[in-house]
C-alpha cells in the first residue's frame, strides 16, 4: 500500500495510521472517516516531517477545532517568551498553532515549535517571505515566494495559508469599490501591495500547480486564505468577498485533483444574520471543504473585547457547520496579545467550539455539560472545578476570594441557593433560610 | 385625558409624556410606539412614584435593553458598596437595575436606589419577603406576600418579577420529573419550598387579580417569572418549561385586561439550536409580549466565563426577537459579583444586545459600527477609543502597555498592518515594511 497524502490514501480506500488516531479521538468509524477524507469534507493536516504530531481531523461530523496564533515579530523578538506561549497553548489543548512569525530568527523558532508540538502547526509563508528575505516587498520574486513555501513544507508545517484566490481582477475591484475597510487580511494586504506595485497577477494563483506539487510532496494541507475577508460588518458578504470565495472553490477542485487536502478560510467581521448564509455558501461553492474562520466578529465596536464578539460569531458559525475556529484575543486590533490575553482568547474559542458542537449534534458533546450539571445539582464544588473549561483555575480563585457561610452554597445566593433549597425539599429536609 | 397605566393610555390612543421620551430615544414615531404599547408588544416600565426615571421602552422594534442585578444580602450588607455599583451601572448606561436585596435594610436601600436612578428599577418581592419578614418561609402568609408587593409598588419599583405561572401542578411535575437541575430560579425554588411544605397552590396564582390591582394602581410592569427555566442545557425546552410558559401566556391576557403591562422571563441554559424556537414560542404563546431573558447560557461547562456563554446566547436570542437581556457576570455560579465582575457583565451584555440589534435591523444600529470602522481605516486611535463599547477604558490601557514603533499602527502587526499598507497603496505611497 503506497500513497502520498492522506487524501491520496483515502481515495484508494487506505485507512492510514493518522486516520486511526483521529477516528479514535472522534469516536468515529475509521472507514467513515476515510470516506470523508476522500471526498474532501475532512482534512487531517499531518506533514510527513512533523514527527511529534498527534493528528487531528477538521471537518464534517468532527468536533470543532481551535487555532492559536503566535510568533515572533519586530515588536516581539523574544523566542523564549513565544515558546512559553506555545507550551501554554499545548497545555490548554489547542488543537492547532499558527506560527505568524515575520521577523527575526523565524526558521529557528519554527523548528523548535514543530519539534515540541503535538498540535497541528500552520503558517503563512507570505509573512515569512517579507520578514525573512529582508528585501523590499515589491522586489520579492515569484521564485522566492515559492521557495519560502517549500522551506515551510520541508520544516514540517502541517497547513499553510496561501491567498491564491486573490486575483489581480479582484484586487482591482477592491481599489475601485467603496468598502469601509478595504483589506484587513495581513497577507492579503501584502499581496495587494505586491500586485499593485508590480502590476502583476498573484504569483500563488499563476503558479498554483507548483504550490500544489510542494504540498503534495510533504502532505501540507492548503488553507486557502480569504484576502478579502470583511474587516467591518459593513463590508461583509459583498461581491468582492464572494467573488474570491468562488475562485477558492475552483482552486479547491484543482488541489483535490493533485491529492492536496484543502480547507477554506473565512470571515472576519459579520452581522449575526449573515453568518448562516456564509457557512452554506462556503460549503456549496467550495464543494464541502472544511471551513476555517477568523471570528466572525458580530460587531465592530467592542474594542478590547473581541474575544467575546468572536465567540458569539464563532459559536453560531460552528453550530451551522464551520469546522475550525481561529482564536481572537482581547488584544485584537490593539496590540500583540500577552500570555493572559492568549489564555482568554483560547477559553473564549473553546467555549464557542463546544457550544457549536452541542448544537451541531456531535454525539459526545453534551456528556460534558451533563456531568457538570450533575455536579452542580449535587453542590459538588471540587467536581465542578475539575470539569470547568479552564480546569477550574478561575473558578477556584473566585470561590476562594469569597467564602460562603455554608460550604454547600456560594455567596451569590447564600442560604437562598435554589440548588440547596430544592435539594432539601426533594429529600424531605427542612429549608433553613434564616 | 385620564388614564391609569401606559397600557390604558395606549388603548385610548393617548400618547403619554413617557411615550414621547421613548419615541425620541428610539427614533420612532410616537403614534407607532403608542400602538405597540396598546397591543402589548412594547412595555414602558414607569412607576408613578419613580420620579427620577428617564423612561425606556422594551419590546418589538426597539433597541434591546440590558438589566444589571445587584442588592444587599446576608453575605454583603454594605449599602454603600452596593450604591457604588448602582452608580457604575448608571454610568455604563444600563437601562435597568434589578434590586435583588434579600436581607438587612432592604427598604432603605431600595428607596435610595430609586431616588438616584434614571434607570428602570426592577425587584423580586419574593426575595424581600423571605429576607425582610424574618420568619420561616413556610409561615409567610399569602397576605404577607401581597403586602410586600404593595410596598415595592408604593416605593416606586418599575417592574416586579412574580412567578405566578408556577402552579402546584407544575411543581408536582418537577418533583416527579427527571430533570438534571430541577429548579434554578431562586424565587421559583422558594415558591417550590412554600408550596411543597404547605401543600398549597401558588399564592401569586390564586390571588393574581389582587396582584394586578396593585400593579395597575402604580403602573408597575409585571415581569412574569419562569420558575422552571432550565438550569442545564439538558433541561431546556422540556415539557415543564413550556407548560409554565403556556400558563404565563394565559396570565398575560388577564393582565392586559386589567391594563397591566407584561413581559415574560425566559431561559436560562440552552443549546444554540433551541434558541430561535424558544423566542418564537414565547412570542406566540404569550401573544407578542416582550421577552426578557437570563442568558441563555449555551453550555454548562464555562464556570468563570458565563458572561461569554450568555453573550453568545443573548446575542442570538436578541437577533431572533428577544427584547431585554439580563446581564450575567463571570462570577455567575460562583460568588457575588464584585465591581469588576459587574463591569465585565455589563459590557458582555451590551455587546450581545448591540449585535442582536444589528441583526434584527434596528435602523440606527449599524451607524455606530460604521463610524468605528471608518476610524479604523483612518488609523484614528483617539476616535476608536471614543467609540469603543466601554468608552475606550480597556483599549487605552492596552495600547499604553504596548507602544508601537509607528504611531499609525499597533504592535499586533507593526509595519505589516493591513490598514496601513492598503492606505499607502490607495494613496500611491511606497510601502515601507523593512
Amino acid at each position: 500500500m503506497t500513497y502520498t497524502t492522506q487524501l491520496d490514501a483515502a481515495k484508494q480506500g487506505i485507512v492510514t495510521p493518522e486516520m486511526l488516531v483521529v477516528a479514535e479521538k472522534e469516536s468515529l468509524s475509521p472507514q467513515i472517516l476515510c470516506q470523508l477524507v476522500a471526498q474532501g469534507a475532512v482534512v487531517i493536516p499531518a506533514n510527513k516531517n512533523h514527527r511529534s504530531l498527534s493528528p487531528y481531523g477538521i471537518g464534517q461530523g468532527l468536533r470543532t477545532k481551535i487555532n492559536v496564533n503566535l510568533g515572533i515579530s519586530r515588536d516581539c523578538m523574544d523566542i523564549e517568551q513565544e515558546l512559553c506561549k506555545v507550551q501554554t497553548a499545548i497545555d490548554m489543548k489547542a488543537e492547532a498553532i499558527m506560527d505568524l512569525s515575520n521577523y527575526g530568527k523565524t526558521r529557528q523558532f519554527r523548528e523548535q515549535l514543530i519539534a515540541m508540538s503535538p498540535a497541528m502547526i500552520g503558517s503563512v509563508p507570505m509573512y515569512d517571505a517579507v520578514g525573512y528575505l529582508e528585501k523590499g516587498l515589491k522586489d520579492i520574486t515569484e521564485d522566492e515566494f515559492l521557495a519560502v513555501i517549500r522551506r515551510h513544507a520541508e520544516d514540517g508545517v502541517d497547513f499553510i495559508t496561501v491567498h491564491a484566490g486573490f486575483t489581480l481582477d479582484i484586487a482591482q475591484k477592491v481599489k475601485e469599490h467603496q468598502r469601509l475597510t478595504h483589506i484587513v487580511s495581513r497577507g492579503g494586504s501584502l499581496l495587494f501591495a505586491w500586485m499593485m506595485t508590480n502590476q502583476r497577477e498573484n504569483p500563488f494563483y499563476t503558479r498554483f500547480d507548483e504550490v500544489l506539487d510542494i504540498c503534495a510532496q510533504y502532505d501540507v494541507t492548503l488553507s486557502l486564505g480569504d484576502a478579502c475577508r470583511p474587516g467591518s460588518i459593513n463590508d461583509a458578504s459583498d461581491g468582492i468577498q464572494i467573488s474570491e470565495l468562488i475562485t477558492l472553490g475552483q482552486l479547491t477542485k484543482r488541489a483535490w485533483e493533485k491529492n492536496v487536502q484543502v480547507m477554506i478560510e473565512g470571515p472576519g467581521h459579520m452581522a449575526i444574520d449573515e453568518i448562516e448564509a456564509n457557512v452554506v455558501l462556503e460549503k456549496r461553492l467550495c464543494h464541502g471543504a472544511p471551513f476555517y474562520i477568523l471570528g466572525p466578529l458580530v460587531t465592530d465596536v467592542a474594542l478590547g473585547y473581541d474575544h467575546i464578539t468572536s465567540a458569539i460569531g464563532g459559536a453560531l458559525a460552528a453550530s451551522k457547520g464551520a469546522d475550525f475556529l481561529c482564536y481572537v484575543t482581547p488584544a485584537e486590533h490593539l496590540r500583540l496579545p500577552n500570555l493572559e490575553d492568549m489564555k482568554e482568547g483560547i477559553i473564549a474559542a473553546k467555549i464557542a467550539a463546544h457550544a457549536g458542537d452541542i448544537a451541531k449534534k456531535i454525539p459526545t458533546a453534551r456528556q460534558w455539560d451533563n456531568e457538570m450539571s450533575q455536579a452542580r445539582a449535587a453542590l459538588d464544588w471540587e467536581k465542578m472545578f475539575q470539569l470547568a473549561i479552564d480546569d477550574g483555575e478561575k473558578a477556584r480563585r473566585y470561590r476562594k476570594e469569597s467564602t460562603p457561610e455554608h460550604e454547600d452554597s456560594c455567596t451569590m445566593c447564600g442560604r437562598m441557593c435554589a440548588m440547596r433549597t430544592v435539594k432539601k425539599i426533594l429529600s424531605d429536609e427542612e429549608v433553613d433560610l434564616l
